[in-house]
């Protein structure tokens, strides 16, 4: 079962539905598209927001950086935007191996189809131009066997005629022969015509289109092959990615379980401390020690 | 080694490293509830995406869905849909048991901070006063030995003096007397206010101060647990999701996988044959004979 020997009469609807399919086609890649266009918009979101809350430069030195709450927290932006970075990987594999891919193909199936519909309607042409000739050539028969018909039947009359000279009854004879001769040409012309339109036309209908139908059979299911990988492709290509994206996940993790909260009290001792010693007891300042002094002075 | 130990007279350190802390934990929530909104913003771009690409319901019974090649660009856009539906999912887990949670904690511990930056002060304040009592007395002790001192000169003096009545001896002496009794006073109040203030510096330096300083150091160890717990659960609630973004994913490679050419290329023929059969060849249409038999008849 082949459009060729099923659809034989069917040019329209196949013109039509390869059409659709290619249109499918183009619809799925400008779908594709604008998925690229959403992802790439995250992504860049994503990285403006890590680079938002991340360290300036100038401000690396910051003593901050020593506490591991702190530290950990610059380790996530990071790891964040290595995460965008994927996504932005996902967007241009997408936008290469898809869009741009499936692009170029439907190019040239379009071209291949254009190229078959143009043969069909050349042998669509040809055959109406044989099948004219061939009503043209049995019109003539048909007129001219007429002729001769009526040429017959006067040279007939003209005989029983007692009127008529032998003169006009030889002229009639003459031209009822002559036009027999003509109709009998007419007619083996215009079976001629008749044998080479029937070889056409079975040519046409058992060989030629079916080989063209078949060839747009061909075509489609190739469309079909190319779109179906197209689709797993969608996936694929987010699949490829979700080894980094894991890793970028566990070093996000990883940050939190770096966080040391004994380690950064520490710090805070280490970088605040003074070493002095806590203050003693206040002493006694004796006055009348001090005044018994200086009278015994005086 | 603590920071009651340690930072004993590091309050300001202490003051500020701790509001730090809780301005690192608003700032980590903060940035999360950004990631949130950017990922509630992926996710409806996706869904849109899909509707967009997606059959009208009018249109379900479209003769397009028996092709496998149009069906299963509508499995994937629904695979996508629901991708974008765990991608939501990421975004509202991650604003509740982050953003609400921390949120909700982050209060907690800034009453807790100011409770103890309170006892603090209070205790800094009751010091303070114990020693101005204690100067107080000082002063008080220092100036009354010498005004007894100057009595107990002026009393020698008039007993020295030729001049002064016994009278005079006898007040000049017990007015001495009197004076040296309420230095003896004052001295020893100043000692009982010294007493009383050293105990009350020891305990404000050596047990007051270091278990508040200590509880503060807890509170802010207790909240980088907390934003520990927060940085994993960035991560943790992406890798929740995973197994299900894995099956949106397997069910586009499974769209894709359906896909079926030769099917699709005989629905074509079942939906459009006419089942009429091609033409034969053309009957020769013989004008000679049927003139022959009109010629009969007549």
């Amino acid at each position: 079962m082949d459009w060729g020997t099923e659809l034989w009469d069917q040019y329209d609807t196949i013109e039509k539905h390869t059409q659709s399919g290619l249109e499918l086609v183009e619809k799925y890649v400008k779908f594709v598209k604008e998925r690229t266009e959403i992802e790439q918009n995250y992504a860049k979101q994503l990285r403006n927001l890590s680079k938002k809350y991340n360290l300036k430069r100038s401000s690396k030195d910051e003593p901050e950086c020593r506490f591991s709450s702190y530290q950990s927290f610059l380790d996530l932006l990071n790891e964040m935007n290595d995460y965008a970075g994927q996504r932005e990987l996902i967007a241009e594999n997408m936008m290469m191996s898809i869009c741009i891919d499936l692009t170029k193909y439907l190019q040239e199936l379009k071209q291949e189809r254009k190229t078959y519909l143009m043969e069909a309607k050349k042998a669509q042409q040809s055959l109406e131009s044989t099948y004219k000739q061939l009503d043209s050539s049995k019109k003539r028969f048909e007129r001219e066997w007429r002729e001769a018909e009526r040429a017959a039947q006067y040279a007939e009359k003209t005989d029983q005629d007692i009127n008529a000279t032998k003169a006009d009854v030889e002229k009639a004879k003459q031209q009822a022969h002559m036009r027999a001769h003509v109709a009998e040409e007419c007619k083996n012309d215009y079976a001629a015509q008749l044998q080479k339109y029937n070889k056409e036309q079975n040519q046409f209908y058992f060989n030629d289109m079916p080989l063209i139908f078949n060839k747009l059979q061909d075509l489609d299911e190739r469309r079909v092959r190319k779109l179906a990988q197209g689709y797993i492709l969608f996936s694929d290509t987010e699949k490829h990615v979700m080894p980094i994206i894991g890793k970028c996940l566990e070093g996000i993790t990883k940050a939190g379980t770096n966080v040391n909260e004994r380690n950064d009290s520490m710090v805070v001792i280490e970088q605040s401390k003074s070493g002095f010693e806590r203050p003693g007891d206040l002493e006694f300042e004796d006055y009348s020690q001090g005044i018994n002094r200086a009278s015994s002075d005086s």
